[in-house]
Formats: C-alpha cells, sequence, structure tokens
C-alpha cells in the first residue's frame, strides 16, 4: 500500500524551463496538464485555483517568481531588485489569506540579498535552486507531518476532513490527508467523512479523488451533514489544513472550518490543524488580523452550466474563516505535534 | 407592500376536479405547474419533492387521499375503509420525518369513522371538503404564525434562515419565512441571509427567489458561511422551520439546523423555530425516536448535468438532522410564541 503514497500524483513539477501542473478546475473529470511559461500565467493559475491549497501556492510563487525575473536585464543590481520587488508583490495580491505564498516570495528575497554581489546571471540560477529547494523540502515536511500525526489516529477511526489537504495541495502528500494515508498505509482501518466544500467542492473533487486513488475507504457527504454525524458518534476525530496561523494559534481554513471546531467541542470529539511550520505567522498576534478572502459571487451562485439561483440575485462569498485556538487539541507540523497554549509552545520554536 | 405577501404564489391548488402544483424542482428557471388527477403521481410529486416543505406536504397528501379514494367502488364501509388505510399508509410512505403528512391522513381517517353511518358517496365529499379545510386553515395559520413573530425581530436586523419555509413549503405566507416577510412588511428593516442548503438548494433557488418577489433585501451565501457571519456580529437572529417536533421540544428539520443551532448558541444569537402546533407530534418523547430521510448519494454525488465527484465514489446524503432543545429560545406558533421548557409549555397546551 506504500506505493499508493508515494506514487501520489503531483500537483506541480519543474521541468527543464518551464513549470507543469495538474489544472485542478478539470478534476474529477479529467487530468488536464498545463505548462506555465511566464509569471502572468502562474498568477492566473494560482488565481483561478488551477494551482491551489497553501504549501502549493508557495511553491508556485517561488517558480513564478523565477520565470518572472528569468529574462530581467543583467546590467545593475539596483534595477534588478526593483523588478523582483514588484513581481513578488504582485504574485502576493493572486491571493491573500494564505501565509505560504509570501513565505516563500520573501525567502527567496532573502536569498537574493544574500548573494547582492553576484552577478546577476548567477543570482537568477540561485534563484531557481532556491525555487526547487522549497519544493523539495516541502514533500520531505507533509511525509514527516503526515507520520508524526499517525499516533493521533485510533486503530478503529472515523475520520472528517474539510476542503483538500493532499498531494494536489502539496508539494506531495499533503498535510491533513497525510496523516490519514500514513495511518492507513500503517495498517489502521480508517474511514474518512470527506465534507463536500462548497462552494468550488474541493472535498469531493479532489479529496475524494485522492482517496480513492489511494484506496482509503470514504464516504462524500454535504457540509452541513457533519453535525449529525458528530452527535451520533460517528465521528472520532476531526483533521484538517490552515492557510495561516497567527502568533496565538488562531487560524485561517477554508470557509466551514470554524463550525466543524465548533461542533467537535460541543460533541467532544479531538480536532486538530495539520500544517508545515511555515504557515504559522508570527507577525500576526490574533486570527482578528488576518486577511480573509472574499471571492466571486459567481461561484455561488452558478455551478458549471447550471443556474442555481434566481437571476440577479446576490451571494457572499467568502473563502476562508477565522477558528480561535481554543478549540484546537492540537497542530502536527514536521517538527512534532504542538500543544496548547500555543502562543507559549510557538515562543519556545521561534525564538530558540 | 402588503401587497407583495398576499399575492404570494400558490404552491397548490385545488381545482375542481384536480391539484395543481407549482413543480418546484424547476425553480428558479422555469415556473412549471404540473396537474395531478391520481394518488400515485401525487406520491411521486412528494417523494421527488416537486411539493416539499412539512405544511404544503400535509396538504398535499390530504387532496392525495381524496384523489385515491374517490372512484372506489361505494357499497360497504368496511371495505371502503381498507382502501382509506392502505392508501394514507401509501402516502405517508413518501417521506417519513415531517409529522404534518401523517397529521393530515389521520385527521381525514377520523373524520371519516365520525361519519361512518353516511352513505360513501357522501363520505367522499366530506373527505373533500376536509382537504380543503386543511389547506385554509394552514394558510390562516401561517399569517397567525408570521404576525405572532414580528415582536423577535428588530428593528434592524439581519436574519439569518435555512432552506426554504415560505408559500411554496406551505398553503400560503410559511412559517419562518412568514415571520421575516411579516417583519418587512411592518417596516422593519430586515435583511435575510438565505443559506444556499446543500445538496437540493432550497435556499438559493426557493427561498431567494420568493425574497426576491417580495423585494426583500437578501444574499445567498453557503451554508459553511454561516459560521464566520455570526462569529462577525452579522446575524442578528436565526429563524428557521421544523419538520416534526418532540414533546420534549427536540426538533427535525433540514440537514444544518442542528450546526446552525450550535453555533448560534456559542456567539449568544437567538435561535427560533416557527411551526404550526401541528408539527409537535406529542407521541414522540424526544428527538431520538424521530425517523430520519435518508436520501439518494446521486443528489450529492451529481448536480444537474454536472459530475462532481469520481465516478463510482459514495455519499451518504441524510436530509434532516435532530436540534436539542437546550438550543431553541422559543417556538412562533398560531398561538403564540412557546417559551423553554418545552416539555411543560407543551403539556400545557396538549392537554388543557
Amino acid at each position: 500500500m506504500s506505493n499508493n503514497i508515494d506514487t501520489a500524483i503531483q500537483s506541480i513539477e519543474w521541468r527543464e524551463d518551464h513549470v507543469r501542473i495538474l489544472d485542478q478546475t478539470y478534476l474529477p473529470r479529467r487530468e488536464v496538464y498545463s505548462e506555465i511559461r511566464d509569471v502572468g500565467r502562474m498568477w492566473e493559475a494560482i488565481k483561478k485555483l488551477r494551482i491551489r491549497g497553501a504549501p502549493a501556492i508557495g511553491i508556485a510563487a517561488a517558480y513564478g517568481l523565477y520565470l518572472g525575473i528569468k529574462d530581467l536585464p543583467e546590467n545593475s543590481f539596483e534595477s534588478f531588485i526593483v523588478e523582483v520587488d514588484r513581481i513578488a508583490e504582485y504574485l502576493e495580491g493572486a491571493r491573500p489569506t494564505a501565509v505560504n505564498l509570501k513565505w516563500a516570495t520573501d525567502r527567496i528575497k532573502s536569498t537574493i540579498h544574500a548573494h547582492k554581489d553576484k552577478d546577476i546571471s548567477e543570482i537568477k540560477e540561485i534563484v531557481l535552486q532556491t525555487a526547487k529547494t522549497i519544493h523539495d523540502e516541502d514533500k520531505r515536511t507533509c511525509k514527516k507531518i503526515g507520520e508524526n500525526g499517525v499516533e493521533l489516529i485510533p486503530k478503529e477511526a472515523q475520520v472528517l476532513t474539510h476542503c483538500n489537504t493532499g498531494s494536489l495541495a502539496t508539494g506531495q502528500y499533503g498535510t491533513a490527508l497525510s496523516v490519514i494515508l500514513h495511518a492507513y498505509e500503517q495498517g489502521k482501518k480508517t474511514f474518512v467523512w470527506v465534507d463536500e466544500t462548497r462552494p468550488l467542492l474541493q472535498g469531493s473533487r479532489l479529496t475524494a479523488w485522492e482517496l480513492m486513488n489511494a484506496e482509503v475507504p470514504m464516504k462524500i457527504i454535504t457540509d452541513s451533514s457533519a453535525g449529525l454525524l458528530m452527535r451520533r458518534g460517528e465521528v472520532d476525530l476531526v483533521i484538517v489544513g490552515a492557510d495561516r496561523i497567527a502568533a496565538n494559534g488562531d487560524f485561517a481554513n477554508k470557509i466551514g472550518t470554524y463550525p466543524l471546531a465548533v461542533l467537535a467541542r460541543e460533541n467532544e470529539i479531538p480536532f486538530y490543524v495539520a500544517a508545515p511550520l511555515s504557515t504559522i505567522d508570527m507577525e500576526i498576534e490574533t486570527g482578528n488580523e488576518i486577511p480573509l478572502e472574499e471571492r466571486e459571487q459567481d461561484e455561488v451562485l452558478n455551478y458549471s452550466d447550471a443556474q442555481i439561483a434566481p437571476k440577479k440575485a446576490e451571494a457572499y462569498n467568502p473563502a476562508f474563516d477565522i477558528t480561535p485556538n481554543k478549540y484546537i487539541s492540537g497542530i502536527v507540523t514536521e517538527e512534532g505535534i504542538i500543544e496548547p497554549p500555543f502562543e507559549k509552545s510557538f515562543k519556545n520554536i521561534f525564538e530558540d
């Protein structure tokens, strides 16, 4: 079964001189790969969710930044760095909530500054290598997250998850889904309740697809059904990803996460978050300061070609919500499981 | 503005010798009316949600029972009543959760027994008159519910509702939606957050359509967005309908109601139920004994022609959940607002 995990689909790959992504807007109906050769196409792919998931858009932004700078003039570092800043800001604007995007562009900018005395052609090569390193590190990180989280899953467990946090959302393996896949691989009898995750159905379209590829037993439910299942004792554990975690542990994740957290506590069910340490934004004190992306009404008012609301009806479409730290049982990271109180735990990690 | 309420669409009408329904499966795209002339078609219309909403299916079952018995032989009461029981049971099987269906068929059966000494042709006429009475009473009841609930709505209010509880779901006016419509008619500045209500989207397809017809300001949201809005203080009150209320106040309603109730309490927001007294089933002690309908997977796995999950994926599709009485601020009925503790309040009403 190890095979099922390790041959997991690559949502993003560097290929000689371009990026190849699996365009997630076509899943599960068709597996369409797109070649991305310039920063404008990468911005569009991130904005339109062709590539999505907090860690994956960090990787995409890193490669995108390289695509944006690779043909810049090489005469002066000063004018080069002005362009780097402009392109990084442009990419960061594609999606505001996940911190990983800015984390990746910041990391590349620091690397550039650290090598400012080198030739610009050499710096460009270093940028590409840094993007590849970010990508490789994410794969290793996600594997570690999966391995570290296995102990949380009972021998026989019904696990509920939301949105997509698998290979599609990361370099490989995933975050919350990596925990589930590793538990299953290690022989635990794991059954997964997959929240469909309206409006864009990342659960029914993407998570269900990944779990079926890995042959893990699962059923899709509407997001509203989670409460009934929890009350009936049919959920042993909830595990979700995160797009940004504040210094006090409050976190932003796909809309619908906060209701799950409240319902889990009301029904005394453990509620875990799985995310790389890079998701923790120590510059943001509480969840209230995390910017929340609002997306187009059309995602709620239409599905594919089906009109599902009256003409001229309006919708409000927030893509994320904030879950306060008090609902979180623990955060699974590549360094282990962080326990509350998170403010103190995070300080120990980041101020060491 | 009174006009907007009183000219509200009739979801079901008796027309000389048949029933005309507005087929809700086509809304909001098309207004398609169907003529129903036999009990088999009525069973199908209830089962397939062409007509839906707890009070409306009570009315539909009453007319359906008449359609089923009107051509029966008229020689013996004994063989007539055997057929009546059989047809009533058949109709009750179309949807198990709402008590109104059985309430209506039981009421007609009692009426038949009360007139057992009359000619069967006369009894048939009495059955039709009883069905019309149930229909008329429901209109008056729903108007009263609306008027009685107005006091709960603040002068300026953001109200959140779930599923459809309007004219489409009742004889006229609705239950929870009747309260909202009457508050708006009386000049309260009412804004409505309409939960889309997956999987069949009764919120975005039907409630949004009714509110737009009545020109009440509203926006559609995904069911998962309610938590964020409540946490942000953008919901002053939640009001929903009910399909069956147990003797202790626990109630069954559209899947997703229980999460709203938990979120409302967590955020200290009043949570009201609006329903006719006929929804209260004193024979059922607690919510645990209310039968919950589970519907076909296909409602979750496909939308219209769009495949929204992998082929061979499975779904679990419960249509209702149970909300324990402790989350309910009050129940708006035609006789006024019932306050907790409901067990005691109900006894006072039904044992007087």
